[in-house]
């Protein structure tokens, strides 16, 4: 039998209330020796009640217990909450008298592992509620809701079923190998293998939208020294952290800052400007730029309008190593003296002044035009790396899979390819679990959740 | 008719889950407009509901609902909590949306002004609340649960009570002044008015115990340059703020340290050494010192055993301004060439040596000791300064009654002065407010209390 466990669920600190969560067979029976108002154990469930709570003789809190029998719980056991004072003492005092009476404090994601196991919720589920717990963007949090509500679950149990189905008809043929019979039609195998395998791949294909609403949009802002690249990043920030300065190579190291733009968080990396140089210190700086480059989803490439041809910043971008997209901002256009200015057209240009806040408004409109067009929290979307190596794996198998069924090979392989696959997706939901996924997903949880 | 409102409970921050109240008539009706699942206004009160929130067509966060339906509330009017994740992302959405259906956000303290308005609980009551919250040590916690049963709020009813009847015994004679009917006893009015008098001044007495418990018991360390103070006082509060060093004079200013002892909050106040000095800064240091001695409710006078005689530590400390109990620490005992030491005998003393862990264990023994005999939170204690005033009025209106009953003066004179004791004592319990008042305590809640 579980044994009985106790968290404060709510942050700590000083407040109105706290929130003290009790869940195991015992609950209910911990809770009520300590309430002296009304036998708890005598009341209907999802109910609330008015009381004090007592350690034996001294009155601890007046407080409100709410009362809920499995299985139609949390965690699918027997569940009493208290709402206490939100003090750090009487929180100390109440968990404190309910261990006197037989709860254990829980450990960090507990509840969660219970509902896990009892079958309230799936690996994929729990593990929305800790992205739900952290999420910072609104569309990270889209992501993390849809996943609560069992969205990417249903896919990827739908998809696990038919495969089932399949890999029956194959190992039933094994059984009948003496008899060549052929009870799943290679051609129909072909047809549902390939389904599976652009599911998966489409899933696959959703990680990185998934990362960047979850983790943020990664943007580099590049450019020479002195082009505008730290005045442009405080707009964008609206802080003064970055040294905004008129000296060459002022901002030597990179810089992360983030910010939000319509449910996007944006992660902008603000790099040392990208110049030949010989001075040791700044070299290091270019390679760190570089390298930041690569990462970037987008980078944001600004130049000085009154120093460079648009020949020369198409040639500059050109050699530098981008891996995303790119938007030139060709700053400073209050020193222009010609309203007559071609901008490059190798990549979207956008002209500004980076001290004018009307032109930052537009860059920042550019930037969520941009986001929308390529990362959409509509639909199914993976945002987890356990997520990801799971599918992958399966992916993998299934292309083996297809591979034997067109090469005709022996059913066994092909059965043993199509097990593996079902396998990854069943530790994907948590159908088939190790103890050692399942204390890695619950360790990152919050203690009371 | 009240308006609905809605405030976040539990601190802000990350955690397993969070807490949002809405208080007032609306309150049901709000909540079941973004409650999908079921129909809230249909239910039981005091009954708990699983399921989604939405902003109109898009969900919010799964959550669980609490009817509770006036005026069996903590506020006396019909409220609905929510347990939402613990995000604050989420938090915001929920207010919001629950804003946009008629809720306004909550001002501090208003679920407890409410309850007060409501009569769920008097001022006195209120006032504890916030204490309870803010309670740091165990005794100051034990106060404030006392003030919150109703303790002090029942002496004090009783009180008033008693005084309503003989005012109003008085107030009878005038109506028949013509007549010179006497329908109080004088003597039994003098022997109720001293009850009266005595009970007030019983609590009045309680003030001082009052706030030594609910904000610390005040200690002054000092003695000579060099004997250890800053050593002990380090010892005490186990960390290395203070600077310890061997340059006489090193403490320049004073340093307030606090730390537990058995439920019992020490305020420890280092001071400057005193001393003889010409030097100015020094000077200054010495006058904050001798001002810090006369506020400690106990000063702890260190000195070095081989430096200073019994004779020398008593005639120093005779020349000291102190108000409260003095404890003599005969510091640097394992510098001792003898152990035949005599101790001074002016007050209590206890040979140590700082450095010693059991030594400075000794020491703390004295200390719960002494504020055991001096500070019990037994009984009724007053602890804000709101409530002494109103005593201390109360107390001298019911000392000029008892001198016009004493004396024989007119009945409509003795009456008003019973009448103001009345008042005074309405006023400490709020049965008699003004807007003053109120905003003054409920100003100083916290938001969502």
């Amino acid at each position: 039998m579980e044994d009985t466990i106790v968290a404060l669920a709510t942050p700590e600190g000083r407040s109105a209330l706290a929130l003290i969560r009790v869940s195991g067979p015992k609950a209910i029976d911990i809770v009520n020796k300590v309430f002296r108002s009304k036998d708890l154990t005598k009341v209907d469930t999802h109910t609330i009640h008015y009381g004090w709570l007592y350690d034996e003789n001294d009155p601890v809190d007046e407080v409100l217990v709410f009362v809920m029998q499995a299985p139609k719980t949390y965690t699918g056991e027997d569940m009493a909450e208290i709402t206490c004072h939100g003090s750090p003492l009487i929180i100390r005092k109440i968990i404190r008298t309910l261990q006197k009476y037989g709860a254990r404090p829980a450990m960090p994601g507990e509840f969660t592992f219970r509902a896990f196991m009892n079958r309230k919720i799936d690996l994929l589920q729990a593990e929305a509620i800790n992205d739900l717990i952290n999420a910072t963007s609104e569309e990270g949090y889209k992501i993390a809701l849809k996943h609560l509500r069992g969205d990417v679950s249903k896919t990827i149990r739908q998809l696990r079923e038919k495969l089932i189905n399949l890999t029956s008809l194959i190992e039933l043929e094994l059984d009948f190998s003496e008899e060549d019979v052929e009870f799943a039609s290679r051609h129909e195998l072909l047809s549902l293998t390939r389904e599976i395998k652009n599911m998966i791949k489409n899933l696959l294909d959703t990680y990185e939208t998934g990362m960047a609403l979850k983790e943020g949009i990664r943007i580099a802002i590049v450019g020479n020294p002195n082009a505008g690249k730290s005045t442009i990043l405080n707009a964008l920030v609206k802080e003064e952290r970055a040294i905004v300065s008129e000296i060459p190579g002022t901002t030597r190291d990179y810089i992360e800052e983030t910010f939000f733009l319509e449910g996007y968080l944006f992660r902008v990396i603000d790099t040392a400007g990208i110049r030949e140089t010989t001075d040791p210190i700044e070299k290091i700086g270019v390679e760190r730029a570089l390298e930041q480059l690569k990462k970037a989803h987008l980078t944001l490439y600004v130049y000085d309008v009154t120093q460079m041809t648009p020949e020369e910043v198409c040639k500059h971008i050109k050699s530098l190593p981008l891996a995303g997209d790119v938007i030139i901002v060709a700053n400073k256009k209050d020193l222009l003296k010609s309203r007559n200015i071609s901008l490059p057209t190798c990549y979207p240009a956008i002209l500004i002044s980076a001290r004018e806040p009307e032109d930052i408004e537009k860059l920042k409109q550019q930037l969520i035009n941009w986001a929308k067009a390529n990362y959409s929290s509509e639909g199914v979307i993976l945002t987890s790396e356990r997520q990801y190596n799971y599918l992958q794996q399966a992916y993998q198998a299934i292309e083996e899979a297809e591979e034997g069924i067109s090469n005709n090979l022996p059913q066994d392989l092909i059965a043993s390819s199509l097990r593996a696959v079902i396998d990854y997706l069943g530790e994907l939901t948590g159908e088939i679990t190790t103890e050692d996924i399942l204390s890695n997903i619950f360790a990152n949880f919050c203690i009371g959740k």
